[in-house]
């Protein structure tokens, strides 16, 4: 089992018997985390990061891992999440294998790597353990919480167990919860890395690894991350130049899109684990933000009281769409928030928030810039 | 190799020899029809089907065939294709397993199922045999040619490559060529069925069945052919009936949405062979309505001249997206043709054609009752 752990990711364990909300219990559990910029005396200045289903704590490049991070154009001196104020924490989500313990990671009452073995996870205990690593690190009050995508959802887990752990908060391409379209994406992605042979119930190694499962699966992610209208304009019926054409094999690549995505899906095959990629992919469909609170989404979102929020959501997003930050945004503002509610039109699709970053990056900057 | 052939189709010999447009030729090749209505004295009241990738010729009941059809609401006495007045012939696909000669059929000259022997099939292809069918059935000018989805395509190929074979055309929620997100979407429908073991490069029976990877093509399908929209409504977030959990597998099906998939994708791994499913998805995507032409597919358009055409296209479809059904309507009127273009609301996608009947039955039937 492969985990992915980048320089200068920091650990906070998690108390001994960390219960999870389906049931079970982890015992030696540690959650991965990165700093960006100093907290300040009054421990005043933290602002928490909540990430999508695949990113690590790796935010942005810094003095002690100079690697550009997935939200490198987002967060440093000068830029909208400026390290010269605030002291920004990204945490990797538990069941994650990027630090996090999840089900890659060696259960220490075994000695061998949980696999399926690992306890079902919820969006719930993704808050929970972020919220337990920033208190202990000091910090009983956020300046922000930050989510994007499943982050989005996190965050509002996060609201609604923790009540008063956060200021304001930043909800990016977010949702109450999963619609049927987004469930059948996701659905199916899990349905390939399961039919791959080499899967075997969880039991693969280097050696028989699900490969071919996890290319279909990413493939099939990055075509619900992305939009048409993008598509269309950067490969329309373009081409894949001949020696890229997987050597004449029958039904082989032949357009430039196909390319494209046979690109995105080797690079994450070298850098997720299946078994996690299915635990975080099913806690996506799971959670639901109104049956989490026992009552309507509506309702739940209207108790969360942030002071301040910030919502954003893309018109050609088809994974998350618009109107489920509108709903968010809406459901804040009926609990009394003072809610910002942002519509962009990026052509980009549920990833512009980690590509269209000119478009993100000015009013995340002014929200927190005014806090 | 299996065929699906529904009772009372009839069939026409291609002639020896019959040649296809990316290189290679058929013998002993033969195109399967079924005939709903009589040819009057003049010849002139045939309508000509051309249907989407999967269906056969069995649009509808009648006395020889009383199974329902896949267009059963559209097509019989007093219905919007009305065989009281009309004679309506459907094609079965050059290349599909649903009586028409394609991968799964016996090679003549080897005494084989084809296979992967089968020549590269194109759009143009299916064109040419459906205009040799009616051809050969004595008629020399169409009343209407009707197509959608894939038919929508090969009506357009038919139309450029047989002048004046038809009078009129009916074009629903067809296109000039795929987008770049439409070829994804088929793109990993193939690598589904190649990356299961069993379909072996084409070389799979009864017991070794790529099972799987059709399982996961056909969903992928279906979510493409629908729309979120629907399915919100349909669907929301209920859960499945415990009963049809998959006995408690690990990430089993859990959604409502998810067992609809399930369902529809096991029917249709009982009626449609993978290799036929691999060349007709393909030549979806090849398909280039300008390229055939040697011109822009808007000046092939404009160079169609049927007298006239009725163009539909459905808000929420995202394989064939209304801006495509635009095209086809301004190309025709362009050309000089009398062109009704209707954008309908229909929640379903895709499929509308196939489901919201009573939304597509008026203007058709209107259509053909002008001519």
């Amino acid at each position: 089992m492969r985990e992915f752990i980048p320089l200068a990711t920091r650990f906070v364990d998690l108390p001994a018997g960390f219960s999870l909300r389906r049931g079970g219990a982890l015992h030696g559990a540690r959650i991965a985390y990165e700093a960006f910029g100093k907290i300040n005396a009054a421990r005043d200045n933290v602002i928490l990061i909540l990430t999508g289903l695949s990113p690590d704590a790796h935010v942005a490049s810094h003095a002690d891992n100079p690697a550009p991070g997935w939200w490198e154009a987002m967060l440093g001196p000068g830029r909208p999440i400026d390290t010269n104020r605030w002291c920004a924490i990204c945490v990797n989500s538990l069941g994650s294998c990027k630090g996090s313990t999840g089900p890659a990671s060696v259960d220490p009452m075994k000695g061998e790597p949980y696999r399926l073995e690992f306890p079902e996870l919820s969006m719930e205990d993704i808050a929970d353990a972020a919220a337990f690593t920033v208190r202990a690190l000091g910090v009983e009050r956020l300046a922000c919480v930050i989510g994007a995508s499943m982050g989005g959802m996190s965050s509002l887990a996060l609201l609604a167990r923790h009540p008063g752990l956060t200021r304001s908060h930043i909800n990016i391409s977010g949702a109450v919860h999963a619609q049927p379209f987004s469930i059948a994406i996701r659905s199916l992605q899990r349905e390939a890395i399961q039919s791959d042979p080499h899967w075997n119930l969880g039991r693969y190694d280097e050696e028989r690894y699900p490969k071919r499962g996890m290319l279909l699966s990413r493939k099939l992610g990055v075509i619900s991350y992305r939009s048409a209208q993008e598509w269309n304009s950067r490969f329309g019926r373009a081409s894949l130049d001949l020696d890229r054409r997987a050597h004449k094999k029958p039904f082989g690549l032949e357009f430039a899109v196909e390319g494209y995505l046979e690109c995105h899906a080797r690079r994450f095959l070298e850098c997720f684990d299946p078994n996690c990629y299915l635990y975080l992919s099913r806690c996506i469909d799971w959670f639901d933000l109104g049956e989490s609170c026992g009552c309507t989404a509506d309702d739940a979102l209207s108790r969360l009281r942030p002071e301040k929020a910030l919502v954003i959501g893309v018109h050609t997003d088809i994974l998350f769409p618009l109107h489920q930050q509108r709903q968010i945004a809406e459901g804040l503002r009926a609990g009394g928030a003072d809610v910002q509610f942002l519509a962009l039109e990026s052509a980009v699709g549920h990833d512009a928030f980690l590509v269209d970053t000119e478009r993100f990056g000015p009013p995340v900057g002014e929200f927190l810039s005014a806090l």
